[in-house]
């Protein structure tokens, strides 16, 4: 078998991906480890960029996010007890976001993959990459019992973090940056009217909060756990109970509770990998880089990154040029260092620390204090919530 | 004895205080536990933002500040090997600070109060407060072998970190918070013209560096070093070629060597107590408060404390009002935490910290990248750095 460019991953970055190229006129094949359902199964972020936004119109998958999709102008942060907006559009000028599960998009770009008929390969066993260094990758996979090649001209590593394709590079090409943080989130989906009609960050002395949504019916909670905490130790008698106390009263009184239909801890990271190309095969999304979830900034980075790569494979094919190919990794990644920047000063504005004593809440309390009654610090926060123009990394 | 404030410490916060007293005819006494060489010997800030130097002017001590001073629009910031200027009366609507060493603001007090005649009792040993709790208070000291008994008012306890004062408060009654630095500040002073004619703050992978002055002939340049260094491992030599490493080859060439007349290690410390009054004991500058030096904010806090107090002690005489003795502490403690916040976050932004891994030196990079490339980021440095308004601390 042979395509242009072979995708290791179905998660939204390959999928976005493949609709991009698709639409240029790049063949593709889209390789995934698991199946249809259970990469659906995944609940994940909810907040788009404009940038991203406009990515997914692009890819002509953005009808029903628009129809759904819930326009956010601001948010809320909670600290000492009281509430303070922060209106991302009256501080940037006019820009929002857009409230719009990962999954539902996910679920988009299958749908408009399989009405263009476009191959993917579901539960795709032993994926493996070849030749990258050189003019002409393959790929290997199982299925069925069968080993299978596809050769390409490229390969793109849409396959997240613990995927085969940043494993596959050398590690003495490969420079990784990593902080883990010593906490976990603890997330229930529960088909309840949301507590208000903007997201809440909560800053508490019991810990982190964030009160997010789906839809008009269905709300995302999520408290910060110690991680040595399990689901099960978490009834959601006990998580409504813990909420309700890191809340204003307002909010604490407001809250409709009702049964969790998911509920799961998910750890914190902040990881890079540089560069992001290694000859024919380039990584993208969650694969080269993770953020906490604090900053809402993982899909957005990842649409990001597939944008500026689908546009340097058509300049390749389109205009013979491997100009795009050639900068894409330094593109991506002042982008994501501005990115990654954001996300772990505000999950560390955020959040308890174990073992960093009283006064580092006071610091907390101070900083929120500050940027909510400075014009300038609460741009700070707005301009880097709503996101970088899709140009910034191409500037200096 | 009899007097109405007694006051404790004759460094600038202590004579401050008493300048401001006089002139609006409250007496006081200050008691100093050292002699007058060795506090004018002590090495400290210089650097004055508009409202110290309004409450200087304000005591009737600022005429070779304003003759002697260096006014600065701006400094640098040094990072990834580049410098980029703050232009902080660009970026505040036109405010500036004034570069004036404390060794100097303090003799000027000291010949102030000399002139006017008022008494300081130096080299007082074993001062002790009492009765602060009551309606009169009182302080005893030793002297040339001869107990003394000071009755007054209220007590000013201006005697710094280590001072009698905040010790004599029962535990109960306070609250304290603290974090130590895991590295100290290698200090040298030397008469030779500084490198470049503003600040310039050094973010290096080999650790912070400062290029400050006292005059245009006095130089005071710093190093972070590790606490377990000492001032006898590092020689002259060794100073200006660590200090080279640190600046960029522009800086590194224009650097004047010489020898130095002062050399310190000074270690790094954000503290908070709270509150600053119990009772007719209040107090001001260290001996409530303590930060990291990086923001130039001790002289600063020290200076708006004591105008708050003066304010406080004059309302009681002249008016017969304790509103502002009342609203004191909660007076002092927003600005106190607005500029503890910014002197945390500046230390945090430009040290290298042990065991937090190259992804930190990675974080600050792009933070500073973000601040220097944001208006809103630049900012946010530039009007916590010229400092708060007086009126803050009355502010909701």
């Amino acid at each position: 078998m042979r395509t242009q460019v072979v995708i290791v991953g179905a998660g939204p970055s390959g999928l976005l991906l493949g609709q991009l190229l698709h639409k240029a006129g790049v063949d593709n094949i889209i390789l995934e480890r698991q199946s249809a359902a259970y990469v659906l199964g995944r609940i994940r972020a909810g907040v788009l960029e404009q940038v991203a936004v406009d990515v997914l119109d692009e890819a002509g998958v953005g009808q029903r996010m628009h129809r759904e999709g819930l326009v956010h102008e601001g948010f809320d942060l909670l600290f000492k007890g009281e509430r303070h907006r922060v209106d991302l559009k009256g501080l940037t000028g006019g820009k929002t976001v857009l409230v719009y599960g990962q999954t539902e998009i996910t679920r988009d770009l299958m749908d408009a993959r399989q009405a263009s008929g476009q191959t993917t390969v579901y539960e795709a066993g032993h994926v493996a990459i070849h030749g990258f260094d050189g003019a002409r990758p393959w790929v290997t996979y199982e299925k069925d019992g069968v080993t299978h090649r596809i050769d390409a001209d490229f390969i793109a590593g849409c396959d997240g973090f613990h995927g085969v394709c940043r494993a596959s590079v050398p590690r003495s090409a490969i420079t990784e940056y990593e902080k883990v943080y010593p906490f976990g989130w603890l997330g229930l989906l529960s088909d309840t009217p949301p507590v208000h009609e903007e997201l809440i960050y909560v800053n508490s002395p019991r810990g982190f909060a964030l009160c997010s949504m789906r839809s008009r019916t269905r709300s995302r909670y999520y408290l910060q756990v110690p991680l040595s905490d399990t689901v099960d130790s978490w009834s959601d008698q006990a998580f409504w109970d813990e909420l309700r106390r890191r809340l204003d009263p307002a909010a604490a009184e407001a809250l409709v509770t009702g049964p969790s239909f998911e509920k799961s801890i998910a750890p914190l990271r902040s990881f890079v990998s540089e560069p992001m190309r290694f000859g024919r095969l380039l990584l993208a999304g969650d694969a080269a880089h993770i953020v906490p979830p604090t900053g809402a900034k993982g899909l957005n980075l990842a649409a990001t990154d597939v944008k500026y790569l689908a546009d340097a494979l058509i300049e390749h094919y389109h205009e013979r040029s491997d100009a795009g190919i050639d900068h894409y990794s330094q593109r991506c990644l002042r982008r994501v260092w501005r990115a990654e920047r954001f996300s772990w000063w505000f999950t560390s504005l955020m959040h308890r620390f174990p073992g960093e004593g009283e006064i580092a809440q006071k610091f907390q309390e101070a900083e929120l204090d500050y940027l909510i009654h400075s014009e300038a610090g609460a741009r700070t926060i707005a301009e880097n919530y709503v996101g970088l123009p899709l140009d910034f990394g191409l500037r200096r």
